[in-house]
């Protein structure tokens, strides 16, 4: 393959993206500049953190520039390479963008990983990547669940939410998950073990806070809030004193332009709880260690990380968008080339 | 004195309390509960947390009942007495009510104090009380702001703010005020020593994001919330990556029956921020400690606290509105007689 296909970010979306934000060129083959090397991305990670990253807005990340390729966190191989540490034939995850092949400068972020450990290279994306140790390092490291505790969790049928749950009930604790529609729900209880199933949808703050309220009488211990908007609303009306709040996500508010917000701050004064801002990026030299305790738990059975894999560079648009239409089941992952 | 003057809550005020929310009504002196004593009450402390109790919402204390007396911590003397514990003349502060005499019932809350050790009784409702303790507290516990950080203060002006900011000070952070107007902000800078004092009013959000921007290029580390709404967003977009945010009070929110809430919770995320929902209650064993700091403090001339005694039970309803208007200047308290 001598072209190099770019999914580019054209304009800055104004609420939800639309294909028009987006241009789809095909340049040459970059060469490996000097130190480092060029990677044939395979697999790209879909997230609705990119979605922030498409804001020209203070973050954790600059904001993709205009007319660079979308973000994206990838598992490939390096096709070229003028690298000491890195030879062509290496698999490597790092983090390059929505296209067939990505340069990597000397010393950006990229980690070698073995793929023969894993049935695909996609579960660096999902289970023993950033998706799988959010979800471990939010609950081992931040809110640190007892047995016992009961552990509210939104969006959680996603990558995240459906990990979170897991592992919560590994550690112990009773799980609550909120999740859109029967479909979901049912996923929750039967496929992922949570305690309770409740769907948002259709519902106003009040009738989804006493709906929490009714499952968990006493409050919540523990959240954790990928979702934000009016199900983070409803969430806050049933803190148990102390509760430790883990906040991951906000996909209800990354597509408007008019942010519903929280509106129910006070709770967290009155209950005395805690909002732990958090970020996988921080643990990245934690990485092996997580890793391999998510290995351990997929091989005894303990543990299901779904992937929802679409294929095709080309269907980069619509493959992102179901991350906001909830048609995703699983980690969104977006196939853009075999192996070599 | 036979007569026991009572200002009731008679109705659950929407939006701003209003003078029809309450009643005034005239009853005999109560006798002592076996047991208890009744407390003859001196000064009361008006807090912006009276309004939140006036609602029928969950919070850290139950709702104010229809018909009771507007539930307020008092300082006061000891008329009857039927308990071992406590004696007829004894100072006592406790959580009591807008009204002439108290019943406290056995077991209930109430500490005794010593007035000898302050020019005042009403002392013991600023300096050496819940509001002087919530900034000390907040700060040497919760956020710990090392010298050199940066704190920002909201509702700088008020009474814990102008503590936060000196207690601040006295812990080697730099310190910068928001509060609503020039008189305000000149008694930040001249009276309190804050560093740099900004003046909300009439400023857009990004207008006022811009002014921190200016004052602290760098971030802020430490944030002392006490307002909320629009004041509260202007923040969020400017935190240092893992600022500490104790969040005291939301009092611009507080009358409002749709609440602004907080849009840029996303900052809280990107940063990796905590947010400490704070309550004073916690502390009630450490009270003894804190205050003996505090009184040295002020005693070296380090620390002011400033009062604003309003006199005479009837004026209840406007002493308590200078709070939301802005008017008080310094910790507000209601002298409803002098000692025995």
């Amino acid at each position: 393959m001598t072209v190099n296909r770019r999914f580019l970010l054209a304009r800055r979306p104004h609420g939800a993206p639309v294909p028009e934000d987006f241009s789809f060129v095909e340049q040459k083959v970059p060469d490996a500049p000097e130190g480092g090397f060029v990677v044939r991305n395979c697999y790209a990670s879909l997230d609705p953190a990119q979605r922030g990253w498409m804001d020209d807005a203070p973050s954790y990340m600059p904001p993709i520039p205009l007319g660079d390729p979308v973000r994206a966190t990838t598992v490939g191989v390096i096709t070229a390479s003028k690298s000491s540490d890195f030879a062509v034939g290496d698999w490597v995850l790092g983090m390059n963008g929505l296209e067939d092949y990505s340069v990597n400068e000397a010393g950006g972020f990229t980690m070698k990983v073995d793929p023969s450990i894993a049935d695909s290279p996609s579960r660096f994306l999902s289970a023993m990547g950033a998706v799988g140790l959010t979800a471990y390092f939010g609950l081992i490291d931040v809110a640190k669940p007892q047995p016992g505790e009961t552990l509210l969790v939104s969006g959680a049928a996603g990558a995240v939410g459906s990990a979170v749950g897991q592992i919560g009930k590994i550690m112990g604790a009773r799980v609550i998950g909120i999740a859109g529609g029967a479909e979901k729900c049912r996923r929750l209880t039967q496929d992922y073990g949570f305690d309770v199933a409740i769907d948002y949808k259709g519902k106003s703050v009040d009738q989804l806070a006493a709906e929490i309220r009714a499952a968990a009488p006493g409050g919540v211990n523990v959240i954790f809030e990928n979702v934000g908007g009016d199900v983070f609303d409803a969430e806050l009306l049933n803190l148990a004193k102390h509760a430790r709040i883990v906040l991951c996500g906000l996909i209800s508010e990354y597509n408007s332009p008019t942010k519903i917000g929280v509106r129910n701050m006070w709770q967290v004064l009155a209950q005395q709880a805690t909002i732990y801002g958090y970020l996988i990026m921080d643990y990245a030299p934690r990485f092996a260690e997580g890793g391999a305790v998510m290995a351990e738990w997929m091989a005894q059975g303990k543990l299901r990380i779904d992937e929802d894999v679409q294929t095709g560079l080309e269907n980069a648009y619509p493959a992102f968008m179901r991350l906001f239409s909830g048609a995703n089941t699983g980690k969104l992952v977006l196939k853009i080339a075999d192996g070599l």
